[in-house]
């Protein structure tokens, strides 16, 4: 008797192939080598497949969240603007974030000393940091206090005040829809020091316009300083991707910052050139230039 | 009796899909609303699929090759970054290009005096110009030579000397293979003047980091000045692309090239800081920041 596979997985002339449905009119298949883990958690379906293309996958419900291949780009962009922006990050809090990836990223720097990471489902840290170390890092830096609780609820509930806010989310459907609501940027505004800054993932320009743009206003109705960047993420749908800041009072980075720490993609003339944007993008939210 | 589909498109549940293999490893499906044109050229099989994400593409054995959706992004790319470099470019040469998006990008320029578009198979231009303006723009611009012959030949035997050769090829396999080869870019150096400089597209930096390498290195070994750039191409697998410049003399862009230009993508901001590299691919060209 052979295992019934997850709907997510097909085999074809003896290869095991995952199938993501980036969008209804977009499929993408990824050839699968081994299922590496396979589950339910109390939230979602958790799968860490090994692909040939990208090696170990997370993959959430179907949905490819991170891998070993790429998975730095998208974790080095969305800690290392707003680090090397604040002069002085001491408390950090991440929202999501459960691949550890981000938490890796921001344990890079000596001054920080708190990192509070809510996460939803502890087997999704489980899992990425048993079988996802090219991600996770093994993470076991004693400044990170997992926090296993709903994103929405930690930030309406706490007193302690964050120097940085990272929400490393998950598309805006199911779970994660309340993490683009107005009200819980209101709360991280409230959540922050005086000085403190927040950033999100804010979707693809290409593809979510809609909700790119709305999150980039909610943001910037909430804060005195609001600014878009980009970087690209092979494994999600149509490359480009798009996050915003949303700070009370520091918005231009210190690339030097970014010197003297070990990273794969980030370097000091990524970090001086993050808020160019495209032309189309600078119309999509109303700025001019540089996104100013 | 039904006509046979072309091995590409197959029907699901009632839907048309073109399944692209990006690589032996990854497939990229597209929901179609239509096939527009199809058919055989003398050199390879071509189609123009009208797709729901986006619109109509050029599909060239299978390989999705530009959109109306996105295009403009990859046209804009290659053609403004040199123009902008170069002070007063009026011969300019493109090899390959055949949805004649670089050229309508190049006919922008009113100092350019003459474009000569050496495309091999006519039926793609033929076809571009038939159903994708949004790429081609109906492109008919006096200044515009078609020549219809093979790039390799072309360059052998030219004596008329360009300030600007844009090499918009396909991948280099099959008949785009020779566009790669060391020889090809020393005929280029040689079919431009003192002062010209010649750009062309050089893979994937993840995907095809060998063939990026070689490019780069093969040009580094021709050029006096070498650089390297990246933009994003969605329906390019990895999203990530790379070009790459051999210059005689010229290599600083001036970003106010293209203040007045009517683009959709780039501006002033991102000719500024066309150069900076994301840290990978300075290690994997060994420059070291922003390129130099």
């Amino acid at each position: 008797m052979t295992k019934k596979l997850p709907v997510y997985l097909s085999k074809n002339n003896g290869d095991l192939w995952l199938t993501e449905d980036e969008r209804e009119d977009l499929k993408v298949n990824y050839r699968i080598k081994e299922i590496v883990f396979e589950g339910y958690s109390d939230f979602q379906h958790v799968m860490i497949l090994n692909s040939y293309c990208f090696g170990n996958m997370l993959v959430l419900d179907g949905a490819v969240q991170t891998t070993a291949i790429d998975g730095y780009i998208y974790n080095e962009i969305i800690a290392h603007v707003p680090l090397s922006i604040h002069p002085d990050p001491q408390r950090v809090l991440i929202i999501g974030g459960g691949d550890c990836g981000v938490a890796k990223e921001v344990c890079k720097y000596n001054g920080v000393k708190l990192i509070d990471l809510v996460e939803i489902d502890q087997k999704v840290v489980e899992v990425c940091q048993k079988y996802l170390p090219e991600v996770s890092g093994n993470l076991s830096d004693s400044r990170v206090r997992f926090i296993y609780e709903d994103g929405v609820n930690f930030v309406r509930n706490k007193s302690l005040k964050y120097d940085l806010i990272i929400v490393d989310s998950s598309d805006p459907v199911g779970p994660a829809q309340v993490l683009f609501e107005k009200s819980f940027y209101q709360s991280l505004y409230n959540l922050l020091r005086n000085n403190g800054l927040m950033v999100c993932q804010s979707q693809s320009p290409i593809f979510h316009s809609e909700i790119m743009k709305q999150t980039f206003n909610r943001i910037k109705d909430i804060f005195p300083k609001t600014k878009m960047f980009t970087t690209i993420v092979p494994t999600y749908p149509g490359g480009l991707w798009s996050f915003t800041i949303g700070s009370k009072q520091y918005i231009n980075p210190d690339p030097t910052k970014v010197r003297q720490i070990d990273t794969y993609y980030v370097n000091e003339q990524i970090i001086k050139h993050i808020f160019s944007l495209p032309k189309f993008m600078c119309k999509q939210i109303k700025v001019s230039h540089s996104n100013k």
